[in-house]
């Protein structure tokens, strides 16, 4: 009965997400420049995947051959349909999302509100479509694999195919839509002094495939990425304390959250026809949090019910809730770190005044500061959890804080959508009157997909912790003892690949940039009548060139982090891996929240000032801020969100390999 | 016998010391101009000192009372004397580098070898008063206190003393020298346009005492404490494994390690007269290679018979050996990072070129990356000490790091006695010779400078490894464990501090800059004739400025680094403390060299530039450069060397008050 119901609310989430599909598609696309620009975007951002997925397709099948050999066929098929899953929501995700931008932009010709529920529900697409899929996937390889043969392997196996798109989408398209973004406007607005989403920019196009690349796939990847390991670790650890009802208990909770996040996105709907900038943010920003608040308040409701039938343990109720609030306070935060009518972002824009090396140095302390409270909270859910259920309830407190994944998805992926709407609505050179509209839409998304980063960053960090507690569990560690040197030395190792991680993918942005640059500069040159406006530049070839980079730099931090545990773990033996994960998990979870926050309230200060403050555009105090933007965008769009895949994907690989490390150890 | 050896070795130090001194202090100090200004910079140095002085005596007045009421007289004598000791190094050794700078200026105006010569005497003065007033003290508490009562908690107070001097003159000095750097150049080469070091900025000659305060006493009471640390962590440990032979040994190791630095520093003379710039950097580098290089092979040969005849074993030996190759490799893996004949300062020299983003992105890149070989290093030295030797091991690998720091220290000292010379041969408008033979010397102080920043970092983090091996055995937790989710949360908390104390020390800079920028503003104001030449700035008073504002920046950061632990442990329990200690120790190493290297690595771009390269000083990639490395500078100056404080401090804290940890945990 359970598992029809766990099948049930997947599919109720995949119609749901087919039905808003079919609906934001029935929508009108607007002009002909439009379209035109829509399909250069849609295309772009398909070639793309389906580049990577190319590379991907050769990579999946190495390692589910590798696995095959090791652990069978299972496991082999385990990973695979994991990484098809995955890959599979975001190629739905990208296509919708690339649908909407347009139908919005063209909506916001006419209503403020279907210009927002358009976006809204072509962000829900990727939402639903990925917690549909992901259940759908785990409820699939537990029936027809699992539980023919129990192989924890199997559930492992699963994780570990999801984590490896996450890979190749979040870091590569992070990697991507930086590289697109700088060497757009390096050339673009500096060298050119054209406005950005300038149609005479050969890589306008590129920068804005790179939204959606990044902000959509990539973050659709590494939610999904997180919703499944939390619900796994729970199955790892909820077996070894409740036998059968520990390993259906997670999939019945993620099922509840599926039916809760949709009841809350049927509430997201702004109240009439909001008149001025201020209103029209206001009313969306309402309207969204609206949708949040039902889905958390029934979640919890649902919560409570699904926890005492099943497993009669009201502990294991208030694990979850810790998680879950956890995550809201962690959102918060978020905010305030990143607000422009905060302190934080207003000592950024006083820092500016005496130069871009203070603007520096003030947003370096503030990304540094805003580590504190998401420790603290983080620690506290920990405690709780613990506390009232051990490792599993660690696990269930990152099923507490991701259950409600699908509304919480379709927020961060409206982000991006309407920043296309936005860009598309300047370049097919729209009234002054929709423009105000698709920015109204574009400078709430700004501040949910701050958010929304927030978000990704602290339940990477609790889904790791909890498949560092299935980690103990499995490498059958009871004790890893930070008196021995083998753990000590783990942990260093562990931390320093943050360190590492992120010095590689900041300087795969560079090398990036560097060639989209050199690109833009030849088609400037060679291609007569650009800049006119008679002749149009070659798009495709940047995307081309930015998507090739992003996959050849994506090389090396790929390698360093599946093969050191790996290394590892046969040399210094389990109980040093589990330092390593440790390790990577606490400077990763620090160094993300840092550059995460730094990044957004960098940009929001930039904005500030843009907005007319301490002498507008143009003056000394904005090139400030606009070097403090600059350095913050790697941050916040590659390095940041690529410490989620660091600390996820080694944890994967552990788990993974963990049963030769105590035979190495053995030897 | 072996402690009248110990004796010896520290008096012959002294004695040392006293002829340098004399020897220096005999030496002519130049024009009347050149005196008045030296007398300006001595007189701030020890304002400086005076103020720190009397607000530390009450800090340490209050904790002697609380450790004498907790754990008696002998205890709360123990940390007197550490705190005693290290303030009087502190004092002496700034005392006789404000004599030198001034006579090593005067001398080369004669001749190069001749104030080489000078200078590295005023640098040896405090080498050597550290080790041997740290030697003699703690032979008396030994000798004195410790043989009548063999409580552990007396020498640990020994060390907890030195750590609270080097938390006043290391962070405090590092957010004075910061503060009055930036306020001067914003205000006088910004503002103004007139030159650094011109007599007419009234923050001058705070500017100058700053890198006496902070790269004199702040280096200094750093490595005394480290040097202490090292020590007393070996006695801790060795008691347990070896009894009196091994309360015995590391004195005497730190013995041997004195007469190794005396006889490798009487090789430092620089052979002949060179002539050229690059004949004379050439020369001094190679004479204070020698010295090293000198010490280091004695030393290794002391040791191996000083380990074989006390304690007849060569595994200790190893350890000790492991310890001494790992700071010199660490040395010279600084030197890669920040020389600019190498590429990683190519690197950010090239992105300069497309502006100070790049610039900024691609110096935390190589901050980041430079992180990598240290820790495997410190990892290998690790391992390598605990698989010959145990805990013990590790704690003598960092005395082997340690025991030549005699001529290390003397040779850092050397840097700011140049620098100052270097100043005070501008600010007296003496000939264009001598100013170039001035700054030649040096030019060849800024790479001792790097390589003595990564050398502080790593022997503060291998001492407070030490210290962290002794926290284990003297909490008696022969497990700390990581699934543990008590330790869990430590882990994540100390890691954490680091971010956060960099985060405040950070923000200290930037509050004392601003305090200072509003006096210069002012006396260029009120003070008419400063610009003619024909009035004196009152540099006086941005001296007291800077001192009271680092002294009221400190606080915060002060009480973290000491309320943290303690809260923790009586809440947590003991074990949670030790993963505190190890998440900071962790994260804190890495940000530490983070920051000390992309400091220097950027300093030295804007330097290469500043050569004449890429288009010379005013171009607009010098431009980029400089903003660079003004981030930089309370990089590598005021938060990455306050980490060092952060990661050994925390530990003392820790074992003072292990025995309640202990039982908070039981009631």
């Amino acid at each position: 009965m359970m598992l029809e119901l766990i099948f049930m609310s997947s599919v109720l989430a995949l119609l749901f997400a087919g039905y808003l599909a079919r609906s934001v598609n029935s929508r009108e696309q607007g002009t002909e420049r439009m379209r035109e620009i829509a399909r250069a975007i849609q295309e772009g951002s398909m070639a793309f995947l389906s580049r990577e997925y190319r590379t991907l397709s050769v990579f999946v099948l190495v390692i589910a051959l590798i696995l095959g050999l090791l652990f069978g066929l299972y496991v082999s098929a385990s990973y695979m349909v994991g990484s098809i899953v995955s890959a599979l929501a975001g190629y739905i995700g990208m296509r919708i999302a690339t649908n909407s931008n347009v139908r919005a932009a063209n909506a916001a010709r006419t209503s403020f509100s279907g210009a927002l529920k358009i976006a809204f529900s072509g962000g829900s697409v990727m939402g639903f479509v990925v917690v549909g899929l992901g259940l759908a996937g785990l409820l699939g390889i537990f029936t027809l694999l699992y539980s023919a043969t129990p192989d924890t392997e199997i559930l492992i196996a699963y994780g570990f195919g999801a984590s490896s798109i996450a890979l190749f989408l979040r870091v590569g398209g992070g990697i991507f839509t930086k590289s697109a973004d700088v060497g757009a406007d390096l050339v673009g607005k500096v060298e050119k002094g054209i406005p950005e989403d300038d149609p005479r920019n050969p890589a306008t196009i590129a920068d804005n495939v790179g939204d959606n690349v990044g902000d959509i796939a990539g973050m659709g990847s590494d939610l999904f990425e997180s919703y499944v390991s939390a619900i796994l670790a729970s199955m790892i650890l909820g077996v070894l304390v409740f036998g059968q009802a520990g390993l259906i208990f997670p999939m019945l909770l993620a099922g509840a959250g599926i039916i809760a996040s949709m009841i809350g996105s049927l509430f997201v709907r702004p109240s009439g026809e909001p008149g001025s900038f201020q209103e029209e943010t206001e009313s969306a920003r309402n309207a969204l949090n609206r949708g949040v608040i039902v889905s958390n308040v029934l979640m919890v409701i649902a919560a409570y019910f699904v926890t005492m039938y099943v497993l009669d343990d009201l502990g294991v109720f208030l694990a979850l809730v810790s998680g879950l609030v956890a995550g809201f306070l962690i959102g918060k935060t978020t905010e305030y770190y990143t607000s422009d009518r905060r302190g934080p972002v207003q000592g950024i824009v006083k820092s500016s005044q005496t130069g871009p090396a203070t603007n520096i140095i003030e947003g370096l302390s503030v990304g540094m500061m805003s580590t504190v409270i998401p420790v603290v909270l983080v620690s506290l859910a920990t405690l709780v959890s613990y506390h009232y259920a051990g490792l599993f309830g660690i696990a269930i407190a990152s099923v507490g804080m991701l259950a409600n994944l699908g509304i919480l998805l379709s927020i961060d992926c409206y982000g991006p959508i309407v920043d296309n709407a936005a860009g598309i609505a300047e370049m097919a050179g729209l009234g002054k009157d929709v423009r105000k509209k698709a920015e109204a839409l574009d400078s709430v998304g700004n501040t949910t997909a701050a958010i929304g980063k927030g978000f990704a960053i602290s339940s990477a960090a609790l889904s790791a912790l909890a498949w560092l507690a299935a980690y103990f569990a499995i490498a059958r560690l009871d004790v890893i003892n930070i008196t021995d040197p083998n753990v000590m030395v783990g942990l260093m190792i562990g931390s320093m690949l943050a360190f590492l991680f992120s010095a590689l993918t900041m300087r795969a942005v560079s090398a990036g940039a560097f060639e989209i640059i050199g690109e833009v500069r030849r088609q400037f040159r060679e291609i007569k009548g650009i800049m006119s406006g008679k002749a149009r530049p070659d798009y495709a070839r940047c995307v081309d060139i930015a998507t090739r980079s992003a996959i050849r730099q994506m090389i090396v931090p790929g390698i360093v982090v599946i093969a050191v545990p790996v290394i590892l773990g046969l040399t210094l033996g389990a109980a040093s891996v589990g330092g390593l994960l440790a390790g990577a998990l606490m400077t990763g979870f620090l160094m993300a929240i840092m550059m995460a926050n730094a990044g957004g309230a960098w940009d929001n200060a930039k904005k500030y000032i843009e907005a007319g403050n301490l002498g507008g555009k143009g003056s000394e105090v904005h090139k400030a801020a606009v070097i403090g933007d600059t350095v913050g965008d790697p941050f916040k769009d590659t390095s940041g969100p690529s410490l989620n895949i660091l600390i996820k994907l080694i944890g994967k690989v552990a788990l993974m390999f963990a049963a030769f490390f105590a035979v190495a150890a053995a030897v």
